[in-house]
């Protein structure tokens, strides 16, 4: 590592390059070149241990080398490329790096392969706007054992910037499918046996009262397969999007607030599940 | 309410009183004045109806007061002075708006007024400093029944502006306690005889574990009148702190994440407790 840590390979901030990966904070320009960005040096750890194939090109400087050694000695076995830079050169491409950052392929998941696999708990999001909250989701949706994640309708680009550091490296833990067809979506998650449950502040059944009686048989059962829907931060599902569901279900409200967050609704939820699933 | 709707009382974006309103979004300009900003209709409401004497002023635009007019019915009946101006004059004072904000006088609660009324679900804080964090770890706490938030140590002014916003109205729902000796608010929640419990991914104790259990007569026993403490949202708590509580509780993590965000940790953690107490 030590001569990486004289000389930085890249040291000119106004190269072509440089300017390439920083556009990348724009959609226009992923979605053109079809790669996207990873900025943090937790994001870069868990890119290059889980989705190396998928990994272009890493940026760190030779600070960050020294410090996450361990992240460019996995990178060196996956065989991923590394290159040093200047700490301007990778503050001119990021200013969310902390010293190292990934491009990385954009690879697509179909909601079909997920199936394929017996999916136990699904979170879908349908219409959720904001970067951070969708990122939100994806983690918490893999810190409760989900197996996979659905954006649907006009949800937010998941390799937004943004998006992708509040997932803080769950995006590449497990699969995330984008797939515009929130009907659609719902009607094959419940062919593949999944029941599909709208979580929305209006819902008849209680989320307490549903682990209650979890394995008991009734319906819906939550120790079945679950597929959640979350809506819009905003505005949640609108009505037409519940009705797809097999069952509407509120999260109790004990105090005065109207709601909760959707991040943090979508955390009890899906915890819910996989206390109802661990039995 | 035609009247306010033809011409706005404040209409000079340049008026001294806008400039003191806007500066409130700075922590030296709201400690000099001892007030705070509330932006948006949700805060607004909430304001005026549950902190009404601490109201000092609403200021709203015309479609603001046609729009939100309960709202202003509620500031009516409780004694709160409105004042109309100018979308400019409002954008002026605030970003985030959305056409009404609301200027109170800064309350201060007293851990001691809090203990006296019997709590049997605090959330404690330790150097939070996201204000958003903070915000929603307010809101949390209000939508799972606690009685009351605490921050200790070096935590974000709860008068930030972001952290009214990300508490939905919540501040205005239960009292939050601001009181920097951490290891002081814990010895005095002891006496009272809640369960100190810190929420730490390093936990010898298992959420679901104790839900199993609770009201068992086992200890921890969740059953029982219990303050959480939750950590910074980069380093979580210091082992200083942790070594405070009674027992140290890790959500259960069952994917790849290594860690949920602090917001989403402390839901699950005080959703628990609620549904503990509920039976």
């Amino acid at each position: 590592m030590t001569e990486r840590s004289d000389t930085p390979e890249l040291t000119n901030t106004r190269a072509e390059r440089v300017a390439a990966v920083r556009a990348l904070s724009g959609r226009s320009a992923r979605s053109r070149a079809g790669v996207f960005l990873v900025e943090g040096p937790q994001g870069v750890r868990e890119a290059v241990r889980f989705a190396a194939p998928q990994v272009r090109e890493v940026f760190v400087t030779p600070a960050a080398a020294e410090r996450y050694d361990e992240v460019l000695a996995d990178a060196a076995a996956n065989a991923v490329r590394v290159r040093t830079a200047s700490p301007e050169v990778v503050a001119a491409m990021s200013a969310d790096a902390q010293g190292l950052l990934a491009v990385l392929r954009a690879a697509e998941t179909a909601l079909d392969d997920v199936l394929a696999t017996s999916p136990r708990l699904v979170a879908v999001c349908v219409n959720v706007r904001d970067p951070g909250n969708a990122g939100t989701v994806i983690r918490a949706a893999d810190a409760a054992g989900a197996d996979a994640v659905v954006l649907t309708g006009h949800s937010v680009d998941v390799h937004n910037p943004k998006t992708v550091r509040a997932t803080a490296g769950s995006l590449f833990h497990l699969p995330v499918v984008v797939d515009e067809d929130t009907a659609g979506v719902v009607a094959r998650l419940q062919r593949a046996r999944l029941t599909v449950l709208a979580a929305d502040g209006s819902g008849s059944h209680d989320l307490d009262d549903l682990l209650d009686d979890a394995g008991q048989g009734q319906r819906p059962d939550l120790a079945q397969p679950t597929a959640w829907m979350f809506g819009n931060e905003a505005w949640g599902l609108t009505p037409e999007d519940a009705a797809l569901a097999d069952a509407v279900v509120r999260v109790p409200l004990r105090g005065k607030a109207e709601s909760l967050n959707l991040a943090a609704a979508a955390t009890v939820c899906l915890y819910a599940s996989s206390r109802a699933h661990r039995s």
